[in-house]
């Protein structure tokens, strides 16, 4: 969650944090996350580009808008099938840029290692990252390395940042949503979170999964050259997933989701695991998808667009806005039952990015 | 030391980085770190602007140059007379910026928290880098906040990423040093990394002695103001040193440094801590101060301009460009003596800033 995100110009008045304690809970993405940035850090830097909500800072410069992101990375193992700590840097800055219409010019990081750590594995992650920012076309522009005590940073974590130049067409607000608007998903979810879970080993469970880790950059571009006009907001769903995101959405609005649960695209392993763990599918952390909130004329040709796409063979439409209930997300089925869903309260899943 | 002020364009091909496990001595910002960067990390991000040596990577924007530079802090402990984590890393990202020439736009910046951080602490930090933040006048307009478990971060690191516009009139660069250029400091060295040394109460050293950080943004602004086109070059000398930022500026260059041992600025209690430790000041990490090799002519007004300010009465010319020793550091003193001053090797002082 970036700092801004967690904030909704629209929302209440926002309560003064009063936790005495940080715990793993507050850098989940979710309730816990949103409290400690709206009620702490939040008024402390207060300035209209960081009380604007989104993935990006937006900088006017020059004649064009800047977008500027940065983020954490303290993904626990290193390395996991599908990617790594140094790939999931590189693309989850890339995505923030994305879903705020901005593409991207270049990146920084920075290193923070420990005493002890195989050169080797240090290694491997920049040229992860290496890989990563050169398939997407972007240079990694420079950074720094500090290092520290052996067991004071579980072998690496990695901060990256990135700029990008908004697309003149874009005009993504969460305010400009309205009833019958399509809320429209990239692919499968829950793949990302879930392979993390299983790479850690704690849980006697086993499945060919690999996280979803990548730029979703061209999906974006494509639906950017189709409609940009129409789209109202886009969102990567990563810590805190599909259902946090959407909650973020609708947080203050004065119209409501409805979720269409059945026509969520969930691999049968992750709906197992889930199922299997008591997990909630929609708040399990993705890396490689991203949410459009579209004008409903808009749905079929950017579906189109995006299945034709490889990697977007499972695009779909996953609800829409509806008049009610107000600032709500509401999953409905198809025989009629329906449920609130809420944002990620605690943390199930741990150090997930 | 930033990904790119390790590298030098025109020194030699570099070796490759051979060491088979991180030590602290690889975030000390001297050799050993020099030595990771330029053989291992730079070769894997090769590209124009990372391979520019500069303390902020330049990127041509709609007819301006913006200044991008990412530091990270992990200073220990977190508060220190005169100081503290996010005060540090909002100033040290400020005069990343000032150094290149940069007016700053804005700050980002990703806090890596430990399960079990007292709330208090991390809020008087948020309120350090706020009030660091607007004393210059420059927004922090997003960022990011993860959480790991207890023991796994030391309380609190943080990563802050700069943007700034590189004022128009600005040329520096360090193959435009020439014999007879003017080197410029702006005031005493040593105070931070003794004050840190000395906060960690592990030596028997009690002195009254408060870190230097500051942003010196307003007087790299003034120096532009006078003379932008006389500057060759500048640079923040912090982790490494005066000594470590003069070898930097040296290698490769066909001409040297020699240092007037005698006009460096020293306090009189950093100058007893080093001798009583066997430090060399040169090689000690200051954070409010930086280094300017200006055009001869230039040199009596600059430090006049400087000396005017608060804080800069103290400013001093401890050198000059030579014709030789070629790409070398020679200190020397009124009574003829000479030493080669080098970069920093080892770590005396971990985790400075």
């Amino acid at each position: 969650m970036s700092l801004a995100t967690a904030q909704s110009a629209r929302g209440p008045a926002k309560r003064r944090f009063r936790d005495t304690q940080i715990e793993m809970a507050h850098g989940a993405g979710g309730k816990a996350s949103r409290r400690l940035i709206d009620g702490l850090i939040a008024p402390h830097f207060a300035n209209p580009v960081l009380d604007a909500m989104a993935d990006a800072a937006r900088l006017p410069f020059g004649g064009a808008t800047l977008a500027t992101t940065a983020d954490g990375f303290v993904v626990k193992p290193l390395q996991f099938p599908g990617g790594s700590i140094g790939e999931l840097a590189v693309n989850g800055t890339l995505n923030d840029l994305a879903v705020s219409g901005a593409k991207p010019l270049a990146l920084m990081a920075t290193f923070i290692l420990e005493a002890g750590l195989d050169v080797a594995v240090l290694e491997r992650e920049i040229a992860a990252m290496a890989t990563a920012a050169g398939r997407a076309g972007v240079p990694i522009v420079g950074g720094d390395t500090k290092v520290v005590e052996h067991g004071m940073a579980d072998g690496m974590y990695v901060s990256t940042f990135g700029i990008g130049t908004v697309d003149a067409r874009v005009r993504l607000d969460p305010e400009s949503i309205r009833p019958g608007d399509r809320v429209l998903l990239s692919g499968p979810i829950g793949d990302h979170g879930i392979t993390i879970l299983l790479a850690r080993g704690e849980l006697a469970l086993e499945a060919d999964l690999r996280s979803d880790t990548r730029s979703v950059w061209p999906y974006v571009e494509a639906l950017l050259e189709l409609c940009a006009a129409d789209i109202r907001w886009m969102r990567d769903p990563t810590r805190g997933g599909v259902a946090t995101a959407l909650n973020e959405l609708i947080d203050g609005s004065p119209y409501g989701i409805a979720l269409f649960e059945e026509a969520l695209p969930v691999n049968d392993m992750v709906r197992g695991a889930c199922e299997l763990l008591g997990l909630d599918v929609l708040h399990i952390a993705n890396e490689g998808q991203f949410l459009a909130v579209v004008a409903p004329g808009a749905e079929d040709a950017a579906l189109a667009t995006l299945r034709a796409m490889p990697g977007g063979e499972r695009a779909t439409c996953i609800g829409e806005v509806r008049t009610e209930p107000r600032a709500r997300v509401l999953g409905v089925s198809s025989f009629g039952g329906t449920r609130v869903i809420d944002m990620l309260v605690g943390d199930p899943l741990p150090r997930i990015c």
